[in-house]
């Protein structure tokens, strides 16, 4: 038994350490023994749960302000075959930090939200300084630390004291509503019985014209089933023809929202079950 | 009046020289004498136009595999004050491009939106190749070809030809169907009248339920109007606040359209009315 417990904490998050996903994973986690893996993409940790690598997966799906992490959507709906096991929300606070005695910013670096999410800060204290591009937040302050010459990363607190770097600048965010959406995945879906949920699911509408997707939002709003998201993204098989994501209050396991999925899935020429899942804020 | 005619001319886009953007302003304007001037961002070119800098600008809206390209949406809604005035589909072909004798690739650099959409070809011939994201196609061209040892970009064949560089591999994108949809933006909305016309709006609606989307798509299905795309996008307010984006198939001089679109206003707490304009495909 004890080999199954520890089998079943181990984790994978989009490193490097020093992330926003690590620091979910090592919040949520707290006090539970287990294996701790960065992996270097979204998509490679959402297929190495898929592949049993480990057992859950941390990911990013959603930011207040820059909207949806589509490659998140995308892999779940067309290269993985998993369920979402919790969602957690936590708020986003960036930082400018640079090795200590750095006297002038050349390049400011980080991942691409962070940078679109400080695209004021930046543009009046560094509107001539280039901005770069990276994989992770965690991914730029690595890159500073480990002697790109004049640069800076946008990162957080947690980041710079993993890599020993200085904060020169605090809550840089443009916006103070900035917080992100994380998902857990899993191979096997959770139990909700006991909490409050939310449930996914991901199809394409059989027909492309409003009158589709007016027709299946009324199998919600006629048995009083609330979305909190409705997502479109492209379906990969031309133009104008895009699968639908629902994010659904309450549970399989809650009549009304099974019997509204199911008249869904009967509307749908393709259908996947993302699951049901509670919901949990980090601060 | 030959002044004011140069002035109709002046037309930016996303550049620098030999991106798509570029390929769509000479062949959409061919034969037309002009100045075109290329712009280092997209919100860059949409907020020239809304400064009289440019009388139109061009931008990429979607991309069949990739989805909507947010920045523009965003800033259409929240920052600049134009109309669509066109819309034009053009096929995108990737190519693996490198200068002359390129022996080893050590880097592969392109805008993100390509280097996803060449993802499988990258994973199976390019496994473990560094890749890159810079600002545009043509950027990655000009990096390649201004000196970057070992580099190697994806882009145009036009762009290889701009910059001196030798195509390695054509059509690499991993999906025959890459399709990406430009928008032309001015100050003054189009003439509709004699052509097969699309409208787009923008609003936030009078509640964030399930429902309240079910009544503004019930406006349109009554009327027999059918929409060619819902997108929703953060309100920039919290999660789970958003806008939604409607395109429309007709025009504002359609009765039913004009009819529906009123509709929709009277039920949104925030509307914005991006225009009526014609469609093209561009080879």
């Amino acid at each position: 038994m004890a080999e199954i417990n520890a089998v079943q904490k181990k984790v994978g998050y989009l490193g490097p350490r020093g992330t926003f996903s690590e620091e979910i994973a090592l919040s949520f986690y707290r006090g539970v023994e287990g294996s701790f893996t960065p992996y270097h993409s979204i998509s490679s940790v959402i297929m190495a749960v898929d592949a049993g690598e480990v057992i859950e997966g941390i990911v990013p799906v959603e930011n207040s302000l820059e909207g949806t992490v589509n490659v998140t959507l995308d892999t779940l709906a067309h290269e993985a075959n998993l369920f979402i096991v919790k969602e957690m929300v936590k708020p986003i606070r960036h930082n400018l930090i640079a090795k200590p005695d750095t006297k002038h910013i050349n390049v400011i670096c980080s991942h691409a939200q962070a940078l679109a999410q400080c695209r004021h800060f930046l543009d009046q204290h560094y509107p001539n300084t280039e901005r770069i591009e990276v994989e992770s937040t965690a991914a730029a302050a690595y890159k500073v630390a480990s002697g790109a010459k004049n640069y800076a990363a946008i990162g957080s607190v947690r980041s710079a004291e993993i890599y020993g770097l200085e904060v020169l600048d605090q809550n840089i965010q443009d916006n103070p509503n900035n917080v992100t959406r994380f998902l857990v995945l899993s191979k096997a879906p959770a139990n909700t019985s006991e909490c409050k949920a939310k449930t996914s699911i991901v199809c394409q509408i059989n027909g492309e014209k409003a009158g589709a997707l007016y027709n299946i939002l009324g199998e919600f709003a006629k048995r009083n089933v609330n979305l909190t998201k409705i997502e479109s993204r492209p379906s990969r098989g031309g133009i104008g023809v895009y699968v639908f994501f629902f994010d659904i209050e309450g549970s399989w396991e809650d009549e009304n929202v099974a019997a509204a999925i199911n008249a869904v899935k009967a509307g749908s020429i393709w259908f996947k079950n993302l699951g049901s899942y509670p919901i949990h804020t980090v601060e």
